[in-house]
């Protein structure tokens, strides 16, 4: 079968390799039928070092249940199914807390020896507890959006979640890329009063703003928290969505937040420690978040993508083919593309 | 009059200087019968530069008050009140969202121009909203414990609502400090059914166990966290009290708790940066806390105190007179007393 492999920085090709197959009694084999690439996979393909064997890639997925192992219960082949990027038991303790990334018998797609998503099939562990049954047939135009909830729109939502966003509280998202985007359309679900969006991107503030953003500001640094405070009555928001996970965006996302505010951090860390300790503690900031249990938040969300009451998979602004991913990754490297849908 | 006088590291002085006065119609000035020296106040006593100055020490305090300011409308002469660390007007959009701690017409006693409580009189701006009254005699004997809710037992009850301490969870207090043991006192008080104490000092371990505590953790660093996790069946805890405020004593708090767990902080921060910045986001751990709003927690924990429930005020283990206070640094620095309570 095909499957996209990374050998380095810039290196993403598409190999013939192996069959995925079934291993563990718990797994299910999945022919996707649609994959993404991600923000975090932009990291690798910027500072990966060479690997003559390579890195599989990918870990958003809707597909059709190819077959299932032994003591699979509830999944079955057939089933058009969503693959979250975490694979998760659905039973030990924490998937009982609904934090299904530390799942005990847990891990993360595209990781280690992991399948990864960005190919004609894979394997998935723990099915049962993984999968999500889709009720719509698999070309439902409902599909981007619903691909959306393998991880951007969760992750948009935990972010929101860990800011404490509420009905009537201030919020700015920072960054425009796919999952601030979705961070806005959560923000505005859970009934925030102000939206502002941190980003300078004419294209995605434009669709921010149809998303719900009310402010958008184009400053950086402290300009952009002068502009934030100016935005707010002087005090900063109750909910800062940070969504890019660098130094410069977390300190921005601590000084921009109220007193005693929050804000819900999914943009994964590129530092070992974190700036502005002592602005977060003079100010009873809480710094939340990180890798959202999207398997937990499908069930909340999946209601207003059938019902049409969100549109996350606008987020998915090309669509490639299978062949054409090497160039979906550069068209995200260079912003050409907030992100890429893969049919396959 | 006399007052407490830091001029540099090691170097405090009871100075005789002008008599505490009124200077704004909302203060009050307030005779201190009872006043403390504060962990924090270790840290300019460690550290500081010389001052021809100097600056005025101490912000925890019971009192008489003396006088009031034209505009003081609930507090009168003869009133016994606790003095607060930090002032407020009780009024503003933080005092209403119980964040007095960052009143926009409050600050910090002993700090910039503001009068210090290790002395014979001091004067209380925002007298209205800063001050709690008391409905004991100055000479009760439940005097220690009432002067606590000024700060320590306040600031040991913040850590373990910002830890979510709550009943049935398990408990973690890195501190063998006064504000670890009141983190102590607090998350019984909250109903946590497991609290273990990270500190190796035996007195103040004994004192641990008295307060409450089930378990006492002496390693440090890695070793600590292993043990941590060996007695919570290899999770970590749900809340992590930080009472030290050192990049090392963060680490491990993060490194303890338990994947979507919380850490609670108090001890202020001596780095400008967080350490394990990436641990936390793997793990969903919550960071939160900061300068305890204790005026808001006096009501709540008061009860307590003046029924016997709880008994903060055994904290405070060396009691001197003003004369003494360069003493008293001297033997809270070199850890001979866990805390030191002034009568004036």
């Amino acid at each position: 079968m095909r499957a996209t492999v990374m050998f380095g920085a810039g290196d993403v090709r598409i190999e013939t390799i192996p069959d995925a197959r079934i291993i563990e009694p718990t797994d299910a084999l999945v022919v996707v039928s649609r994959a993404c690439i991600c923000g975090s996979d932009l990291w690798p393909y910027k500072t990966m070092e060479h690997s003559d064997t390579g890195r599989r890639m990918g870990h958003e997925a809707i597909g059709v249940v190819e077959a299932v192992g032994a003591d699979v219960r509830t999944i079955k082949a057939g089933d058009l199914v969503i693959m979250p990027f975490a694979y998760s038991d659905g039973t030990c303790v924490f998937c009982h807390e609904r934090l299904h990334t530390s799942c005990i018998h847990g891990g993360f797609f595209g990781t280690g020896p992991m399948d990864g998503a960005q190919a004609e099939a894979l394997r998935v562990p723990q099915a049962d507890g993984t999968l999500f049954v889709l009720p719509v047939g698999k070309d439902d135009a409902l599909m981007p959006s619903l691909l959306t909830l393998s991880d951007v729109m969760g992750t948009g939502h935990h972010a929101a979640v860990a800011a404490k966003v509420a009905p009537g509280k201030t919020v700015a998202v920072v960054g425009d890329g796919a999952v601030g985007l979705c961070g806005v359309i959560a923000a505005g679900r859970r009934g925030a009063e102000q939206i502002i969006i941190l980003g300078r991107h004419a294209g995605r503030i434009a669709l921010a703003r149809e998303f719900g953003a009310t402010d958008v500001v184009s400053e950086r640094g402290d300009e952009a928290v002068e502009r934030v405070r100016e935005l707010t009555g002087g005090f900063g928001v109750h909910s800062v969505l940070e969504c890019v996970g660098l130094e410069d965006s977390m300190r921005t996302a601590i000084s921009i937040s109220r007193p005693g505010g929050a804000v819900g951090r999914v943009g994964v860390p590129q530092d070992e420690t974190m700036p502005a300790s002592r602005p977060a503690f003079y100010n009873n900031v809480t710094v939340s978040g990180g890798p959202a249990p999207v398997r937990a938040y499908i069930e909340e969300i999946l209601p207003d993508v059938l019902e049409g009451r969100i549109e996350p998979g606008r987020v998915l602004d090309r669509v490639i083919r299978l062949d054409e991913v090497p160039e979906g990754y550069r068209a995200m490297n260079e912003r050409e593309a907030i992100k890429v849908m893969v049919e396959i």
